[in-house]
């Protein structure tokens, strides 16, 4: 890409995130010169508030760019760069649905790796292919910039239907790199890995700074960083997993500690957001609320925003990313979606290829893929039989005397918001 | 193989079951002209009773083979045809460990499927290993028919070190086509289909009958000889379940009734093989004792004598049998061993192209042989590091919190038939 | 197949190979109960002509089957179990101007493997794929049987387009079992092997006997039977290859022979055949020509009823086909047709495994199967691009100074049978 | 790498194009701060003439490094960060029969794409092999960076022994960019392609500016500069051809015209070498002798050192370099060397994903890629029938009755090079 005056979209702008993209973006004014960010939401009040948030916040930072907002796509995306998709289908009130009901059976709800996630995606799958199909339409050289959860099923759902440019993001990629840096002092740039499996199931090896494979105690600091899985584990793999693997090696640990709070993820953060939301409201207010850092996300505008200048940059960059495998893991097919490094340049994103991958990761891998594709063919099926596969096929559910209650109530409980599943009715 | 005058040889001879094998041999004797059996065992005891019994029993049946036993491998194996294998490292006090250790986590012990088969591979793998290299030694020609559990996992661990042709037997391959038999009044070569998989995780899909697709409610008569798994999750899925299945897709249901029931099935044989040695070492006793019904494993002759017969005869057979992958699979790597229908003649056992296989197994088989792969690298290795690898890369266990106190408890339990993982001690 | 009083038809029956046909079902009389033998072809007097020699001819052999022939496939096909199929679009007219044609620019035009195989190609498939519609929707449990030229080919655009169940057939494949059974006095059963390649394109190897690896002196035996190529040449490869083969390993010489012949093959058997044709109008002949052993394609009749007995028969055979590859050969695309060892049953042809090719004809297969299926693809679409890029991918073209004009006028040569190439004139 | 006074050693410093090399390093002193450049070859005169030649030519350029000359490896290895290889064995005495020889046979001998090439590749491997061993014990952390001929061959060889880091370059990957920006007068950063194929056989596609497809105009702009090859061939494949491919597309046309030059390449290099030679050796000549742009291989300099750069900067750069395929291009296997767009960076040399490849290369690649690894394997070996083999292999050889004599003579005439292949006399 090569042009003045971008105009960056973002989609789901009435998120609490926002202004966080908007910081990102100023603080890159050097390298992305950005001349409008336009705002679009199905809340038109929330919309509202953040327009006049973004107004001031602008202001605040001395960020000279045009900023509106509509509830027509198609007039935000005629003539667009960039769409930053945010979306939430359903919002915190379903989350809490996604995190409650699993639980019941002690299964993991969480939004993105339990069974909450593939609700998550059920919902939103069909959500995101209607604003890529107006990407399609109205502006088919513009990046989509995906930050909707859970980020791989969407992003392999939008692109086995649809025709576009998009990048499914998730900071965990880059977080192996931010630790890294931390723990040992260097410099990002000087920091390379291999990086297999998919978003929150993947594991980070051949970890090399200046070109020099790290050593033992290098690694175990790194390792550090990775506070929710057991260290001992950590060694023992030599691998730096996601975070969010912990669901997978200390499952019951976590299922017990869930039972325990008083309040699910969703719960906290509706509490959490009435707070942000009178900040935003409040015409005073020209800064960031500082209750949003409890709230999480703080990786998203520094992946999002080096998306952006990566694609509309001179000479590329490597980073990791969510994309289609196309033979980078040769035991998945090539329309998976994998988080994985890429080069990313003008000429879009290409995965790099891996070498010598730990083989002991395959199965884990393999089993969540495979939930993952009968996930996003049930969400645009609407095959209740398919999505029982996937919750068979889900290494936290997998036993039928749990999976078939589950599926009923869960499809109940989100009706509302899953179309497809009850056509006939 | 064109060769009159066979020599069985039974490796194990000292297993209960050996009088099976003995009977189908003696059904066969027009197709398969033995002339001698030899039974080998390391219990001396326990392998003069049977050589008497055999002798008895030979002549009850009128089969004239000249029956005798050794201790000596050597002896037994120069100028043998055929090497059955039924080894139990360990015997039946062993197996209890491998079903009771791994309940008190809450995890499935099962003797193949379950945390019991791991151990049960760990134990069996070096010796069966050494027997191969003697039949590589003195009778490179022969067919090693194995039998011995987990039959995948000891086929893959041999044919990775040993060059002996060798069949990796499970009457689950060919119970499909003895269910539809009986289910649909029909002749068992007129029945055919695909199926994919490993030993005790594999789906049959495709089945024919005389080249017509079964129709749904053939499906279902045949479906219903699949006691172990729910019916209404077999319909949903349209594929005939190995009954072994239960164990991931019933894991708690089965979990409550093994912790509910007073002895393990190792237990229960322990008591009935005292009633069957009885019979056998009564000199009065010319006939297979009642008991032994109860003692499990009557597919196990049929299947043995067939591919004995198979791979003896003019024509060839269809079977499904262990073997490696070699592309059939192609998730899988070529040295995977698969349990799979194969082309049986005298050139050997060689696996006929899947087609169309269903996606919604992928993942479970792909875990379970990630398992399995990292279980022979650990049998043949002794690294404590990749047995807890393969302990989180079972579907079964995952969690680290389990596998690595259970795993120090199994490697304590069976430290004297675990040499290779206490070499410096 | 499980069927009484089968009926056999034969589309292109006025083909002069019919009556090896005929003879060969009445061999199998006993293992294959035919009770109607269905004649059909475009050229009425050769049809009726040859209706009245196979009466005749039944007669003669005490074949007791009801000989009819008609032009409309639909009589023919409801109600057929087998359709066998041998036409020749163009006739032996078309086929002069292949074998001629290519010569000019020195380069072999041969009906099968040369640039003439491709013209025929051109020509076949596209009427093949009327008929295989008209076996979809008049008898889709039957079985196409298929001896047209180029055979490969023919079954790969059909089964791309068509879903029908089609045998692709070649003597050549059983040939070095038939070779091996002759030099080494041998029954055909005991003798197997790996094969691998395309048809015409292809290599034997792994031979056995009675499941015994064949020695030095019997492989050189055999290999002796392969007159068309080289001695020395197969002893160094120490693989069997089609006799086809020639026309790569031996081009500058063959095409030195062809350019000195007074006529080619097409003229000779044009020749021939009048001869041939003149004995079949005799209705006082009740026997098959001697002209006839001259025409070639004696195995056609043994490699016909012998597919046709395999997916009738009980228990299957070991048979060489024309297949699709589904990852049979790894290097292979899966929709690609290759010519290899099959199971061949009721459940229909499916390839078996492969073990350990030999390297070095890696490059010759990959680089013929891609001139195939760029034919195929020009075949279906008529692109005069495509067809050019096929002739630059075939071997023994390869050069865009020949390849241009070559087609340009084989194109016009052949234009009355090319109508997909022409649909704007 | 990240690193101060970097040692840069040329290996076979005695060729003509090593001043070439030097002035590109000098004119990137600024991003690679080379403080010594060591000279090595085994012929002693011309390292002398060559050594005080570079000493005046720095001095001209103004570039303060280090220059010394070696004639041993361990000498100028230790502490080396780049080992720049442009060996010839035998020289361009032997390259006069590469070229010569195979002519009379009517075979292109060309020293990279012909048959010429695989013997240059038989002498060259060898010597490599060598010089990369002491690369592993002198300085395992530098960088080789290949430009001995055939650089495809060499590299896969090397790469099979050798643990070392090693890039394999040829100016070719990078040509359809220098293309593009003079063709269209755009910058270099802002093309990208794909680029599908092996050194010297190698197509480009998909090629974008600043991130848009190039219009057909754009392209055959382009295409123009590709002058070897029919611009007619060009637009109908819709790729861009290695200059190479010439050989291929017309090969009767370039035998024709090679057999009616006097003079071989090898000869008139012979005879400019003379003259280039003596103003090397003129001790007040202090700049580039003219003769040297008729020399060819203007590109060497700027790939070389633009990969130097690459693995030495921070960010990284996307370059075409020849590496190990690792599942880059699905039909070739995981060892094999490509030619491809790589990512380039302190991190190494890592292929980047392959989409879409055009079809209609895919036999021409494999093929050649057969007769490259075929021609490896005997290097290494030095198996008469391998090269052979290799030979047949070879799509501008293949006749059988062609290799066989030609490999006879060539053996004979490279004799003295080809050690591995005469040990037992």
């Amino acid at each position: 890409m090569k042009k003045e005056n971008l105009r960056v979209v973002i989609v789901g702008a009435g998120s609490s995130y926002t202004p966080e993209l908007i910081e990102g973006l100023s603080e890159h004014r050097d390298v992305l010169p950005v001349k409008e960010v336009v705002l679009v939401d199905i809340n038109e009040e929330r919309l509202k508030i953040m327009e006049g948030f973004v107004k001031r916040f602008c202001q605040h930072l001395d960020y000279h760019v045009d900023v509106w907002s509509t509830d027509s796509r198609k007039e935000a995306f005629i003539g667009a760069d960039f769409i930053a998709c945010q979306i939430r289908v359903g919002g915190n009130k379903q989350r809490i649905f996604d995190e409650k009901i699993p639980l019941k059976y002690g299964v993991i709800g969480q939004e993105t790796t339990g069974v909450g996630g593939m609700f998550n995606a059920l919902r939103t799958i069909p959500v995101m292919i209607e604003i890529a199909k107006d990407v399609e339409k109205y502006c088919p050289d513009a990046w989509i910039v995906n930050y909707s959860n859970p980020t791989g099923l969407v992003t392999e759902a939008v692109l086995k239907v649809c025709n576009v440019k998009m990048a499914g993001l998730c900071a965990g990629g880059m977080r192996p790199r931010w630790w890294a840096e931390e723990a040992l002092n260097v410099k990002e740039e000087s920091i390379y890995y291999d990086y297999i499996g998919l978003n929150h199931m993947n594991f980070t090896y051949n970890m090399t700074i200046d070109g020099h494979p790290i050593t033992d105690e290098q690694f175990n600091e790194v390792a550090k960083k990775c506070v929710t899985v057991d260290q001992e584990l950590i060694h023992k793999l030599h691998l730096i997993p996601s975070q969010y693997t912990q669901y997978y090696f200390h499952t019951s640990k976590i299922v017990s500690q869930l039972k325990s709070q008083d309040k699910t993820r969703g719960e906290a953060i509706l509490e959490l957001e009435k707070q942000i939301w009178r900040e935003y409201a409040n015409e005073d207010n020209y800064e960031k609320p500082k209750t949003l850092a409890k709230r999480g996300g703080g990786g998203y505008s520094r992946i999002a925003v080096g998306v952006m200048e990566a694609v509309y940059s001179q000479s590329g960059k490597w980073m990791v990313i969510n994309v289609p495998n196309n033979g980078t893991i040769d035991f998945l097919n090539d329309d998976a979606v994998i988080e994985t490094a890429c080069f990313v340049s003008r000429d879009g994103i290409k995965p790099i290829g891996l070498k010598n991958y730990p083989k002991e990761v395959v199965g884990l891998i393999s089993a969540v893929k495979n939930y993952e594709q009968l996930t996003v063919e049930a969400a645009l099926t609407g095959d209740k039989d398919i999505a029982l596969k996937a919750l068979l096929a889900h290494p936290l559910v997998r036993e039928y005397d749990i999976a078939k209650p589950l599926l009923d109530e869960m499809l109940e409980a989100h009706k509302e918001y899953l179309p497809q599943f009850f056509k006939d009715e």
